[in-house]
C-alpha cells in the first residue's frame, strides 16, 4: 500500500515566523514539497527540511508567474506520489488567496487536502500600526476590499461604513480617495497607510482624506494596507510610546 | 535595578493550540501572570508554567465578570512588579476585543505593552466551514460586524455588500434575517451558521434567507459565526469529501 499524500493550503500570515500558526510551523518542519508564491516571506522557506523540494510559483503583480493550470497539476502530481505537500500563501488562503481553482483540481483528482487559516494582513497590519478595526462607539463594523479594479465595488455603500481596510490599493490610491470623497466621506476622515506591515521595513503614513495624497507623494505604496475611518485616530492612544 | 515588566495583549485565535501564533505560544510558555476571559479555550491555559498566576476574569454574556477597572489595575500592578503578563483574548484583540481601556491604563501608568494579533473567528470559522470570504467574481469585499445591537448598524449599506460575517448574532438571529430581507437581500441568498468553529463540537447549518430560521429551530446559536452571501455556496466545491 502506498502512502497517502496530502496537500495543506496554508496561510503564512503577515510574513514573520512569529506570526505563523503553531500548526503551520509544525507542518513546514516536515514538508516534503513546498509550493509558494513570490509574496511569501523568504524566512519561512528556511523552516522546511533540507531535502524538501521548494518550488517558486513567482506570483506577483507584473512579474512572470507559473500558469494556474500548471500549479494545479504540480499539487495533484505530488499528492498522488504520497507526499506531504504545502501550498503556502501569504496572509490567509481564503482572503484574496485565489485558491479555489487549486482546491477544485485536488477534489477532481480525489487528493486529500486541508486549508489552514492564517492571520490576514487585513487584520494584522492595522494591529501593528496600533489601529483597532473595531471600537464600541466608532466602529461597529468594518469592510475588507481590494482596489485593483475599483469599478466592481459599490463605493456608495462602502462609504457609509465606519471602517474600511483596503488591500492592494497602492496603484489606484488617488482613485480610491476620489471615490470615497465623492460618495460622502468627509475630507477630515482619518486614513493610514501601512507599508511592509510587521517587518523591519514597516512604514506608516497617516492623515485624512484631504491631505494624505500630499503626504505620500513620490512614495511606493506596495505592499500596503490602507485603513480609513475614525479608528485611525485611536493610534495616538494605543501605541506604546515607552 | 528592578526587572522591567511587560504586558502582552495576545489574540488566542479560534481556540485550539494549533491556531495560536508561534509568538503567542512561546510567550505563554514563559508567562508569569495570565489574565484571561471565560471565552478563552481551556487547553490554552495548560501552556503556561506551573508557577504562573492564572486569573480568570470571567467575561461572558450574562455571567458575572470582573469590572474593567479592576482588570486594568491588575495589569498595571503586575507589570509594575516586573512580571511578564499575558492578557489573553479569544480571536484577535483588535477585532471586537475591547482592549482599548486596558491599553490606555497601561499607557497612563507607563507600562510597557505589545499587542500580538491572532486569527479572528471572523476569518477562521468560514475557513473551517470551507467558505472563502472572497472570490474573484462573487465576493470582491466582505464586512465583519456584531449584531448584539442591530440598531447601531447601517443595514441598507451592509445589505448591498456581497459577503457579510456576523459575530455574536445568535440572540438576534431572526432580527438579522428580517433586516437583511427588508434591505434588499433576496430569499435565495445563501447563509451559513458555524457554531463552535474549529472545535470537535463544530456544527454547521446552511440554507438561504428564506429557509434558515426553520432549519435552526430550537438550536442554541452561541458561540456562532454567521456568513451571508453567494460564497457560502462554494462550500460544496471546496470541502474535502475524502
Amino acid at each position: 500500500m502506498t502512502k497517502q499524500g496530502k496537500v495543506y493550503l496554508i496561510g503564512a500570515g503577515p510574513g514573520d515566523i512569529d506570526y505563523l500558526s503553531v500548526k503551520a510551523y509544525n507542518l513546514l518542519k516536515k514538508a516534503e514539497v513546498l509550493i509558494y508564491d513570490a509574496l511569501v516571506d523568504a524566512q519561512l522557506l528556511s523552516l522546511v527540511p533540507t531535502d524538501c523540494l521548494n518550488l517558486d510559483m513567482g506570483k506577483r503583480g507584473g512579474k512572470p508567474s507559473t500558469p494556474q493550470a500548471e500549479i494545479n497539476n504540480l499539487l495533484v502530481q505530488y499528492a498522488n506520489q504520497g507526499k506531504l505537500v504545502i501550498r503556502l500563501k501569504s496572509g490567509d488562503p481564503f482572503i484574496f488567496g485565489r485558491v479555489s481553482a487549486e482546491i477544485e483540481a485536488l477534489k477532481a483528482n480525489s487528493c486529500e487536502f486541508e486549508v489552514v487559516p492564517g492571520i490576514s494582513s487585513a487584520t494584522a497590519a492595522p494591529t501593528f500600526a496600533g489601529i483597532p478595526l473595531t471600537d464600541p462607539v466608532m466602529s461597529r463594523c468594518f469592510a475588507v476590499l481590494t482596489a485593483h479594479d475599483p469599478d466592481v465595488l459599490d463605493w456608495e455603500a462602502l462609504s457609509r461604513l465606519e471602517t474600511l481596510v483596503i488591500l492592494m490599493g497602492g496603484k489606484n490610491f488617488p482613485e480610491i480617495i476620489y471615490r470615497l470623497k465623492r460618495h460622502g466621506k468627509t475630507l477630515t476622515t482619518p486614513i493610514a497607510i501601512i507599508r511592509w506591515a510587521g517587518t523591519s521595513e514597516q512604514k506608516i503614513w497617516s492623515g485624512n482624506l484631504g491631505n494624505i495624497l500630499e503626504k505620500i507623494e513620490g512614495e511606493s505604496l506596495s505592499p500596503a494596507v490602507i485603513v480609513v475611518g475614525e479608528v485611525v485616530g485611536l493610534r495616538d492612544y494605543l501605541t506604546d510610546s515607552n
